[in-house]
């Protein structure tokens, strides 16, 4: 049984926009591309792409995919064009914030068309392994209509018609990322003082920081349970980082990146909650720096 | 075949002290546990240990075990019985700063103990499991002659006759994991802001942070290779977290957990280097605040 698979366009060709559309095309949809710089889709096009002329040609297509710079971007590539966007499905898959989706939301909902929002977690080389997934929100309708095709990508998941959700949820695990690539260079900053190389401590990294997940889902639990004064964690009197933060001014090297951390942990020890778990740390981010 | 295990001595059973004497009970040595609130060591009585009336009976051992507090309860607890210490082997697993380390190394050969120095990579529900590493430095023939004996606890590595260098690798791995759990509460504080449940993004970020292993190994090859400006990277330019801090603060949380990534990041960009990739944010570190 053959069936006819729908076409998709991308707008949008950077390392990303070129690996969702190569994955569409091997999956067998009719695959239109553009990018800015026409260049970058000759590689895409000998792999049986179509390259659209311009802009206005990409929105031909059953489904419409843009991954660009920016939210300003997409208003660049799509406003001079947006007479044609009325019946289409627009899928913008461009890194924006929460109220940049929302935005965008209404504008292409004046515009006529339906529109949902995506958040990508993954880096291209993950796209369409396990490892990979993608964080929808905004039409409902749109989402189911080509659930199966999303999860040719990875992991496919709506969070609601608020096309804000999932870009907040995609900022939150990227600030988590990015939070930890900063822990990470700070560690081999501090042994890289006495001599070793990134390399060695990357290894050990990678074997250290997977094995600390189970003690995230334990913070969680005591964070949603509302009582960090549950027996068993470890208590902030106990997670002071002097340790660390002194090592790291004897190595000579910058100490911001772990003083913020105590910081935190030392705003709740001050406010009376020494003995409480680690885990209270949050509250020192809930309630905003001036608490 | 039997042979006679040696018998080892636990000072400070906490609960990391507590599972390291539980572990050599139950590989068979002879086990001496000590607490400064006796009550402690009731439940390894029952199991099998022998319990010590006091600091000095703790010594008579062929292994002497310390885990307490922090360097200055070391010395309140071996200090009075330093003169018993003469030809006496002991391991400090004490979190203290590599300078700490190494003077407890110094103290230790005055009074004519070998010394070694121990980092514990591992939760105390992570000992004996694969998961778990011990860190070492300081005395090698020490190290070399209970190499085996360490290995119930998890991994064992030696890192050289510095009593400080294992202390220095810990607080690096330490701080990568402090960083990384203020990573997690600040995403979770994000979404939390709109009512999803820390528990809900603890899963995410569980599947989410150990997929980026690779990346830090990519950021690690670039660093030791000493050209920040290798193609294939994202760049600094492209790193800029603006939506992040933005979307943080129009969720009413503070960004210092992100601002201070940010800063790391512009420090770069500001110094001429933002199409570099994104590896170079370690220069802001190793430079220091002032850099």
């Amino acid at each position: 049984m053959t069936t006819t698979r729908h076409s998709v366009s991308f707008l949008g060709l950077g390392e990303m926009g070129s690996e969702l559309a190569r994955t569409a095309r091997r999956a067998g949809h009719p695959t239109i591309v553009w990018n800015r710089t026409a260049a970058r889709a000759a590689a895409l096009v000998d792999e049986g792409a179509t390259a659209a002329a311009d802009a206005a040609g990409a929105l031909d297509a059953d489904l419409i995919v843009v991954c660009l710079f920016d939210q300003a971007s997409v208003h660049e590539v799509l406003d001079p064009v947006a007479h044609l966007l009325a019946g289409r499905r627009l899928v913008n898959l461009t890194t924006t914030s929460p109220e940049g989706a929302r935005e965008l939301a209404r504008w292409a909902a004046g515009h006529g068309a339906d529109y949902l929002d995506g958040g990508i977690m993954a880096t291209p080389e993950m796209i369409a392994t396990p490892q990979s997934a993608i964080l929808y929100s905004g039409s409902a309708t749109l989402f189911e209509d080509h659930r199966t095709f999303f999860e040719i990508w990875g992991g496919a998941e709506y969070f609601g018609d608020d096309a804000g959700m999932a870009s907040l949820y995609d900022l939150a695990l990227l600030s988590a990322m990015y939070v930890m690539f900063a822990g990470f260079f700070h560690g081999a900053a501090m042994v890289g003082a006495a001599g070793v190389p990134a390399k060695e401590f990357a290894a050990r990294t990678a074997a250290w920081l997977p094995a600390l997940m189970p003690s995230i889902a334990e913070y969680a639990a005591v964070i949603d349970g509302g009582d960090y004064a549950v027996p068993g964690q470890q208590s902030l009197h106990f997670s002071d980082i002097s340790d660390i933060v002194n090592a790291s001014r004897d190595q000579g090297i910058s100490t911001e990146v772990v003083d913020v951390v105590q910081r935190l942990i030392h705003r709740q020890i001050d406010a009376g909650h020494g003995n409480d778990g680690f885990a209270r740390v949050i509250e020192s981010i809930k309630k905003g720096a001036a608490a």
